[in-house]
């Protein structure tokens, strides 16, 4: 990651996409969230949601994987420009997580995350605190998905110490 | 669930008790949150958690499958003792979602909700919104995972309409 001072308000990050496949769906429901909707088609087109959608909490973690891997990458090709890379601390949490829209089996969400706030750490004087908007925006380009993520990043005087 | 109608503020229901195991963290961290401290117990050691622990989203995750399974148990109770039971509406999402301490290997985390207010749909008044306080604590007695969960559930109105 950018330190905490190279990090701009307003700065966007285009995570890339996925497709939610009914397996996935069905998978990851058996294990976390067994509910009909989920699990089996026909019982989900009974259902209020008219057919079958992942799990809210599925679409949250196929960010937190997208973007470890956007992160990953992004270190990568600092590293090997010899840039100096920040460390991302803990998240305390987030705020507002919102479900708009179901995601329906072969539906494609596309994750991006802006930069919403920044302030320094009065605790922690070698973090600052970013907050990103993160959203998740299915193929017909409507917002499925969104929250306010709470991260610490390094600061250079960090570094400099 | 119990309409909306007999959902009492300050309400608790105790959801159980779920053992996060080393074997478990690193297969749900290699699927949706590959980072070191996730999936190695030496590089966990030497990051700033200073032990393998569960992805926060992990412990979402968890919780959600445990109020599932204890509103099926709720729902086959109810229906035995023939009483009506409330239909469950979708989630428009939560509130506040803070991970409060790491949850280690072998920790033992107990999860908990309460009702913290409800109120009346304006826009769908078949329906209450409830929301709950959810909570996680470990055997230590230390609370680790807090959000505000919002529901929209069954008011008795729609059955008799």
């Amino acid at each position: 990651m950018k330190y905490f001072e190279d990090t701009a308000i307003g700065e966007r990050l285009e995570l890339g996409a996925h497709q939610f496949r009914a397996d996935d769906i069905k998978a990851v429901a058996r294990r976390f969230d067994p509910q009909r909707f989920h699990l089996d088609e026909g019982e989900a087109e009974r259902s209020h949601f008219g057919g079958l959608c992942a799990s809210g909490w599925h679409t949250g973690f196929v960010w937190m994987r997208m973007f470890v891997e956007y992160r990953n990458a992004l270190t990568k090709k600092m590293r090997a420009r010899g840039e100096p890379v920040a460390e991302l601390g803990p998240s305390p949490g987030f705020q507002a997580l919102k479900w708009l829209r179901p995601v329906y089996a072969g539906d494609t969400i596309s994750y991006a995350m802006e930069v919403v706030e920044k302030r320094e750490s009065k605790s922690r004087p070698d973090w600052g605190i970013v907050q990103f908007l993160v959203t998740g925006t299915n193929q017909r380009g409507e917002p499925v998905f969104t929250f306010s993520s709470i991260n610490f990043v390094e600061r250079r005087a960090r570094r400099s110490a």
